[in-house]
């Protein structure tokens, strides 16, 4: 029992961190507003979701397999749209 | 060995996605601009870093504790600020 409740509080962690991101990844989309988003925060983030990809596959694991690629690729996504208003404001300049 | 690498590189990805929300958190504290955040993206990811917490402290995991303690504090900063903008757009309508 005790290890039930350990796995679903487990798995309520693991899908609301990786769904947390599809938000922030509309709201850029519709808005094309990246001006707040930090750019270091989604590469440090980004290199920490692909270590834990490596982890997962390293040790088998799908469900950190799944949340990392799911992850990985909306945080590439919020990264590629902070990326291209950073280099369109260097070329404005 | 094997077991060793695994220990690593589940570390990086641990102090990698920790550290991440700290230039956010700064960027916001510097600039009070919090337009291009998703409120819906820091309420989901700090209810799963609780869920995780939980969790750790379930297994009685330090490294798990310790890492989603400080991703809370740092997750509910940048919810702090985001709410306080809304809540002020609100009040000027």
């Amino acid at each position: 029992m005790a290890e039930l409740i350990v796995d679903i509080v487990g798995s309520c962690a693991a899908t609301l961190t990786t769904v947390a991101f599809l938000p922030q990844t509309i709201r850029i989309f519709r808005t094309k507003d990246t001006a707040a988003i930090s750019l270091a925060m989604y590469l440090t983030f980004s290199t920490g979701v692909l270590c834990w990809l490596f982890y997962g596959l390293m040790l088998v694991s799908w469900p950190i397999i799944i949340a990392n690629v799911i992850t990985f690729g909306l945080c590439c996504a919020i990264l590629a749209m902070k990326l291209r208003d950073v280099l369109r404001r260097r070329v404005a300049k």
